[in-house]
């Protein structure tokens, strides 16, 4: 007793690891996720890759007190069920009967980027603090909500999606269908999307050479490049992407006034560069009265690990506040 | 023991009840404010309608298990201080050390919009449920958010607000400085603005009818008037008032998924005119995968009481959890 498994479902890798109470992990294994697959055989190879584990650090079965899974989509951690996945072939999938039965062990569920912040919270920038949001900029925009140390994603545990509020009504299109949301223009992708733009609107920029120089595709750190070779309308470009980025987690703070809010994700490698202005930015957008604590912003610590012991640290909530799994 | 009382703080009036156990008031009375006065006296008249209400319901004090009281700004409930308000002249103004020894009970204190949402939530319209979110549509636009029959404001007791976050970068200036609050479109002094706009823009329209019949003044009714009326230009405006509500409303589900989100304020009275166009637009801008469980949308059930009703049930729920009071 006294181990969790953590299990992180990607579309590529199942990756699973052995974490301490405290969040250290201490094995991990992985195997491909081989997502076209039929959903049970995706499932048994979950529970043969918590065995594997568990077996990888000498542990015997009754070390661990519970399996946590972090995975895309909606979990329903009451039926131990994953409702519904966009790029997994889940429906109801059951995740809890499959693997308790393989494993003999309490099995908990949730959405991973929940996970994530769980860890961060954990053993991350959030360590210690009980209300905490984090926020990672990727492809998409990824978000989890801690209160009181445990993660909250609404009744339904569909919660969480900042990505996906509206920061400019009738604004881009997004893929959720909504115009205007946060991810269209705060994520990776929003600022390949504007980079495009500016590079079209714009053909004397440095942004077309470097555009060029890529096969012709730009990326998230190609605005970045043309600022710091001093280039003009990169410089507006990027004080337009913080903007916005701004704008949405002002709107995170205001709403839910966590300790700590953790950003995450490539963009943030962009360092001081990024950091700096943005924090001006937010201190403009936030309303603290006279005498009021702030939210301080940090920037993740972890990087993929996170998955795996967000989902064990989730795994050790759910079983010390006794639910069933 | 078992009784609670609660009061609401407003710049015009202090009102107390007696509360049972259940939510119901038993009895309950009203001085004036006065607020411009020193804080200290506004805090003995605290403390002494507290005496007053449980002396004209014939209890005892020991009857009483808690005081709590709903007000405007950002409380500390951890030392029972409100730190600040807007429209009182209250800075760290120590409501419990002076109402707890007037009174010899525990003292508790809330942000009077976070009052309002446990009214609803206790005996209103979201009644039963552990998740919701109440807002109310008023000359601002207040929030209160219920996670697990208990108030959440994050860390620091500021948040929920959700009028002020912004859904039109670089929008219409709001009074709490940023551009393109939700409050600045949703709230009925949004709708009066954006009434006054479409007048000036349509001499023909109705709605400059109405104004005139008004003393030169738009009421959050005129647009919804001069649409029975048969005005397009109403019809319109109506529409587009309509469309920023929801997506505010949707930004509100989309992040927090409470199971019943309850809406209040006077333009609710607009009843199915408002409610019908805004569930269909809600709709459009919220997502929940196949199988996934959906947020019901309600109107507030409680008017001027539950300032009075939340207030003592939040002094309950901190009294039942065994805060220091």
């Amino acid at each position: 007793m006294g181990y969790y498994i953590g299990i992180d479902l990607g579309g590529t890798n199942i990756k699973a690891g052995v974490v301490n109470p405290e969040g250290k992990t201490i094995g991990k294994l992985s195997v491909k996720t081989n997502a076209s697959r039929p959903m049970k055989e995706i499932l048994v190879d979950m529970g043969q890759i918590a065995l594997d584990v568990a077996a990888s650090c000498a542990l015997p079965i009754s070390e661990i007190s519970a399996i946590g899974i972090g995975s895309p989509g909606t979990p329903d951690n009451v039926s131990g069920q994953l409702i519904y996945a966009t790029n997994l072939p889940f429906r109801n999938a059951p995740f809890r009967s499959v693997i308790g039965e393989m494993t003999g062990l309490p099995v908990y569920i949730d959405n991973d980027a929940n996970c994530a912040a769980m860890a961060e919270s954990v053993i991350g920038a959030a360590q210690g603090v009980a209300d905490s949001v984090t926020i990672t900029l990727g492809t998409g925009i990824g978000a989890g909500i801690i209160i009181n140390h445990r993660i909250y994603s609404g009744f339904n545990q569909a919660g969480s999606e900042f990505g996906h509020t509206v920061i400019v009504v009738g604004g881009v299109l997004c893929s959720c269908g909504r115009k205007g949301c946060f991810e269209s223009y705060a994520s990776a992708t929003g600022l390949i999307r504007m980079t495009q733009e500016a590079a079209a609107a714009n053909p004397d920029s440095v942004i077309n050479r470097l555009i060029a120089e890529r096969n012709g595709k730009a990326s998230a750190k190609t605005a970045f490049e043309a600022m710091r070779e001093g280039d003009g309308t990169a410089a507006k470009l990027v004080d337009r992407y913080i903007e916005y980025l701004a704008e949405g987690l002002a709107n995170v703070i205001n709403a839910f006034m966590p300790e700590i809010l953790v950003i995450g994700g490539g963009v943030c490698n962009e360092g001081e560069a990024l950091l700096n202005p943005l924090l001006e930015k937010i201190s403009d957008k936030t309303f603290f009265g006279p005498g009021v604590r702030k939210t301080e912003i940090r920037l993740a610590k972890l990087g993929n690990g996170a998955g795996i012991v967000g989902a064990a640290m989730m795994a050790k909530a759910c079983y010390d506040d006794g639910l069933a799994g």
